[in-house]
């Protein structure tokens, strides 16, 4: 059939150059000397131009709707059906915004994450206040595009639905809603009853943390054949291709935890895009379908896995082997312990596994109220102060540790944040199904055995891609929506089971 | 006016491809995973795509056109009459080249170069053949797209022009048999001359050659916040703008002289780049008016540089301070004598300065065979080692050591060869010109005072980029055009100088 050979051969460039997209994004976080950076602006801008031209070009319409009969007679489990349907989606969602607005936001967007920077450097929010005002103003007239198409129910819904397609504000509300009536007691417990010293306390030579987190890479499934791992400041998972996988974390001597559980969480995000399904390479279906699901995959690995009992049976002699000394004093309990401490605090990327969907409600409820116009950018710190005191119970201190500690709002990543959490609700809800059908997933854990984990993960969430949205992924695989019950008793009965609450806290 | 902006804003776009394909090819070199191969084959084709599109596109066409008679008006020295003339080119280049040919060539390429690793493996030319011959008589396809233009002479000319725009198959004919015809000899006397021994025989350890090299191409001019420097099997430079310089070396504790000479070769290739006139960013002025340049910027480095007496003694405390022992136990004199040895060999890369220029005679002598239908590629194997025979008097004992030993021909690079040996003959011209308006120099490469030679060079060369092309750009410096006698004197002159050659060869 031509038409579809023709569509196959447009989503194939699509996925080329966001693949060179890939690299370019790798490259000036890993490798790009500094002075690189403006050439660097330049050559996305001018990738982002031709994917833009692509996706929003008329004969791609045409070609769609040429194609619109057909598809409707298809299966729609069919990988080709599957592909007229994404690309439909991406045209669309393009194509309702003009060429000039979206170089606009991107501008913006470039603007306010230098003024951010300047803000935190003089730590005055003044500083930072036009150039979000600015970033707000075009998410406001990037949401009217939308106005006449009758498909999102709230303005929100537009920019979550860029991020994780499909979820609504509504749905969002009340996820986090019930989540933080349970998770503010649940915190508070655990905090007045744990322990408080540093995660994996003490001082260790990079390159010994070198050579272990290679080892627990390699055990886990990373395959120096398609994957590579490197320093960065910020770590991060990207790829090329699902042959062609980056990780990066950060080896610092004071700071063990970061190396082993951001590997973890990289490595979670690294194997979903090495596992999809070789058949949708070069199509548009070679790619996350929301950013809660890839989220799900790098939680699971750095928490359900990576901070269960039995990979601390076996993480514990391998941490021996590579660091010796004060691993020898500790066992098994004492680590599992150590890793699952629950401590509040101001910064949500330091934060612990429990407490950090509190950082992520309070982030949902400012930026709801600023799109809502229920908040002004002027009067976002002390909302922020407020708020971190009614979820954390904690004074902020300084703008750093408060309103300026995150890139995201600067970079007009407006309805980013709730992907975390939607990752830590899907992590749960898909380790129920996992055990449920790998019953001796514990044992193999705690033997070093990680493949018929990476098997169930391929089999029913890598390899679909976008195949499925993140809504039909979940239900097929745990039956279920989206909710919050899971990952509520994962928390509390770890923390139960590991010392660090003294008794059940939710009723 | 309105046009010479619409023109600017396409070579900008332009540009900006090219620093994506320099990313994307020192990636494939350095960084990427093995398994990344085939998604980065698919990567290349996409951006040549667009590339292609983009220069043969009727509208830049009609631009150009349109602005024929402003052109004609301006100061042909003025950026934007050269502007005009630089896209006029690649844009005659490839309208002339239907873009199912130039796909062919590509993939034809791609194809024998594997042909060419499997060939080599199995130590039997007939794997490699066919392949050859394929990519052979799609060259001359390609040269028959020119049949009608009456700008070349030959048809060998169509290819040169690619790597070396302008310069004639008779003029490089003449060239290399004067070339040649002194070479001979002058070779044959100083190998018999010469002592025998590794250039910086030894070993020494990977760590101590990176501080080395590191402060070596420090001193040079290397500028951490705009270069970087990796390992690489195969030594190369590539630039994604003037402000993002890669080099790459080979360190080996076996090969010193590998890591140091490839530093400073490829060091004169990214200062070529890294000096270009800024005003030409994002212009297709900011680009190598041709291979010969480039690599006669190199050679100076390596060679007029880095195998000169003042280096020498620059080096020598250097070499002490970071290697110690066996540096202590020579003199300048005696370092001197190791890096100018002359030695008969059969792999081009290996070969010394002076010799290097004849096994490049041995490839142009063939390549014109080949092309003007002379030889057959059968024959290849048989008259390969024939002009072994006659211009180096070594026989050779497998074709690894032969015909096999280069990709250039399988990659579809013919016409790609003879400007090695342009960049050695510029590289002489060059430094006499430099050396009569900088009369100190060599006493301040003695004092490790590199500056004012890059001054020069940034000056007379560097800044142009594409602005001249090579012709002009060596009459506007030397007042000369490009000829063999100053290389030859150069040549004979240090081996006389270091004692490496007993009297004279030369008539």
């Amino acid at each position: 059939m031509k038409e579809l050979e023709e569509l196959r051969r447009r989503a194939g460039e699509i996925a080329d150059l966001h693949g060179i997209g890939g690299l370019l994004l790798w490259d000036q976080n890993t490798m790009m000397p500094p002075g690189g950076a403006a050439a660097r602006a330049d050559q996305f801008e001018a990738l982002e131009r031709i994917l833009h031209d692509r996706i929003t070009d008329p004969g791609l319409a045409k070609l769609l709707d040429a194609l619109e009969p057909w598809a409707a007679d298809q299966d729609p489990d069919s990988d080709a059906a599957a592909l007229h349907r994404a690309l439909r989606r991406d045209h669309h969602k393009a194509v309702n915004v003009p060429t000039d607005l979206a170089a606009e936001i991107s501008s913006a967007a470039a603007h306010a994450q230098q003024a951010w920077m300047e803000a935190r450097e003089a730590q005055d929010f003044k500083r930072f206040q036009p150039a979000l005002e600015r970033v707000l103003d075009l998410q406001a007239r990037y949401i009217a595009c939308f106005d006449g198409t009758g498909e999102f129910a709230h303005p929100y819904d537009v920019l979550l639905d860029d991020y994780e397609p499909g979820l609504t504000t509504a749905e969002l509300t009340a996820l986090f809603d019930n989540l933080q009536a349970e998770l503010v007691p649940l915190v508070s417990a655990a905090a007045a009853a744990g322990e408080d010293g540093p995660v994996f306390a003490g001082r260790f030579p990079v390159d010994k943390q070198k050579t272990l987190t290679d080892e627990l890479l390699r055990a886990v499934g990373y395959d120096p054949e398609h994957w590579r791992l490197d320093a960065a400041v910020h770590p991060f998972a990207r790829s090329m291709a699902h042959t062609d996988v980056r990780l990066t974390t950060r080896w610092e001597e004071d700071d063990l935890a970061m190396a082993v559980y951001s590997c973890l969480h990289e490595f979670g995000h690294g194997l979903y895009e090495a596992q999809m399904d070789p058949a949708h390479y070069r199509t548009t279906l070679a790619e996350a379908t929301g950013l809660g699901v890839h989220e799900s995959q790098s939680r699971l690995w750095e928490n359900l896995v990576g901070r269960s009992k039995p990979f601390c049976e076996w993480l514990l002699p391998l941490l021996r082997r590579h660091l010796g000394g004060p691993f020898e004093a500790i066992d098994v309990d004492q680590l599992y312990r150590d890793v699952n401490q629950v401590r509040l605090s101001l910064i949500r990327i330091e934060a612990d596994e429990t407490t950090y969907n509190l950082h992520v409600a309070l982030r949902f409820e400012l930026e709801l109220a600023l799109v809502e116009g229920r908040l002004s950018v002027a009067e976002l710190p002390d909302a922020w102060n407020e708020a971190t005191h009614r979820l954390l119970g904690l004074e902020t201190p300084s703008l750093l540790e408060g309103v300026l500690q995150d890139i995201h709002w600067g970079a007009g990543m407006i309805g980013y944040f709730p992907t975390y959490t939607i990752g830590n609700l899907m992590s749960a809800q898909l380790w129920t199904a996992l055990a449920a059908d790998l019953p001796d997933v514990e044992e193999r854990i705690a033997a070093g055995d990680f493949a018929p984990l990476r098997e169930w993960l391929r089999e029913h969430i890598h390899r679909h891609g976008r195949k499925y949205t993140s809504r039909e992924l979940l239900k097929r695989t745990t039956g279920e929506e989206l909710r919050v019950e899971p990952l509520l008793a994962y928390l509390e009965g770890k923390l139960l089971d590991a010392g660090l609450l003294n008794a059940p806290v939710r009723s």
